[in-house]
């Protein structure tokens, strides 16, 4: 059993990226820039957006943090997104979720500049990556596939079955692993809360990718010998003898599932550590394009 | 086995259409008007933007046949695309494929305003549709939908298994039957050129969606009994019993097969007349969303 590092791996592309800025300024070219928009106090996602300013710095992107008051209005943001949009010195930006109510997230979405939207969010990336034109793959999916391939684990040809339906997981690796391209010309099974007889389902698969925020919910007795498994999964779980009082647990029975498996994500330190990475890379992809233009 | 006759089922939704165009024009409503720009002479491409306008004609709808010759530069089309897009006379308009080779496909249906892409071919709506946001649905999958829908074919929990991965069906199809909604909730397999044992695959399938083009590639022994079969192909097959030389045969075996089928759909008359009724449809959401703005 080989365990799919995303701390190592993820690390490795941040490596890369840095490698890639210095060749930039070296050449006295524009750095990546990449923004981000927090709207509200919520703790979690200032601890996110944090992160994500912290890895732009450590690969040597600019960064601007826009942070706006929980009071803000639809029109506010939008203004704000439409200054993004058409300020030259920003390559990227994020519109951190969720937003406060008051605030339609899918009407703010649609407004920042598909050129863009480094999360990969809008339906234009989408559609594009669904027709296999250039666009953003949306971080997490972007992070698997980097796993994938960066482990040579075999995709061509594999039954692979996915777990949940979800916009940000199932839906896109779905389309991606079964698309030509790296990681992909796989057969795909894309299951859901509908989905009859699962676990006859799994026992059929290469390679399962289990997105459904349920902790523990793949059992070994639901894999074949040999599979590849990818939990997205990331939830805690009371346990007091945690001195923080919960454990952090994917949606795989690891202990069990792992001693089946060729290939296996931990959690945490699989896919998890990926997204910012992917997030950095998607940046260094706009500037990329933008200096091409 | 009971046939999904979309010869009638067309002729029924081009009925609903007429009368909703009766209501609107007995209200005094603007009715909806349908463009189509034509490059080249291609025979084929004339008879089918033929069938287009004749079926807006029979429905109601206004339509615009916008003619230019095999010599038209790329600008002077994307300049033709941009009238239509800010005339607000017109609600739809769709680009007839193929374009000579001297012009970039791709950067037409780009051009094209997603508000007014009845053909659904913008990756906007594309990404749309995938992230379950109102969109145009391409007309093929749609009148597939259409056709399950109205037979009352059960596709929740079923396991629906799509043969070929192309942009305008067999992607679109995998996505849409295993979103909520109509003909939907169905657990999907999407299989390809690297699928191998796609006859395992397929003989657990209790829906079978073909689209490859290949004559009579999906054999009786590749099905269980009581499957549910859409075939999406049409191929020239030459005859010589045939007064024209050739007979029209789909991507199903149709004489073993339907055996062992408990709803199939015929070609022709299946999914082949379903498409202009469902363009039809599309050109009138567009004027209805044009007027609830």
């Amino acid at each position: 059993m080989i365990l799919l590092d995303g701390k190592k791996t993820s690390n490795d592309i941040k490596e890369e990226i840095a490698i890639a800025v210095d060749g930039m300024k070296e050449r006295g070219e524009k750095v990546p820039h990449l923004a981000a928009i927090l709207v509200g106090e919520d703790g979690a996602s200032l601890t996110y957006v944090g992160s994500k300013v912290r890895a732009c710095e450590r690969v040597g992107f600019e960064s601007t943090l826009v942070q706006m008051p929980d009071t803000t209005s639809e029109e506010e943001l939008l203004n704000t997104i439409n200054d993004l949009n058409t300020n030259d010195a920003i390559d990227g930006f994020i519109v951190q979720l969720p937003l406060p109510k008051h605030i339609d997230e899918q009407k703010v979405l649609m407004a920042v500049n598909p050129n863009k939207d480094v999360d990969g969010f809008h339906p234009e990336n989408f559609g594009k990556m669904a027709l296999d034109m250039d666009s953003f793959i949306p971080a997490t999916p972007f992070g698997i596939l980097q796993l994938l391939e960066r482990y040579e684990v075999e995709t061509k040809g594999k039954n692979t079955v996915v777990i949940g339906r979800s916009h940000i997981v199932g839906r896109p690796m779905s389309i991606l692993m079964s698309q030509k391209g790296p990681a992909g010309n796989s057969t795909v099974t894309l299951t859901h809360s509908h989905t009859k007889n699962l676990s006859e389902i799994t026992k059929q698969a290469d390679i399962i990718v289990v997105a459904l925020g349920i902790p523990e919910f793949l059992k070994g007795d639901m894999v074949k010998d040999g599979v590849v498994i990818v939990d997205v999964g990331i939830s805690r779980v009371p346990d007091a003898s945690k001195k923080r009082g919960y454990a952090i647990k994917g949606d795989v029975a690891f202990d069990e599932v792992s001693k089946k498996s060729s290939f296996i994500t931990p959690v945490p330190g699989g896919v998890g550590p990926m997204t910012i990475a992917m997030l950095l890379k998607n940046t260094l992809i706009a500037r990329e394009r933008l200096a091409n233009l």
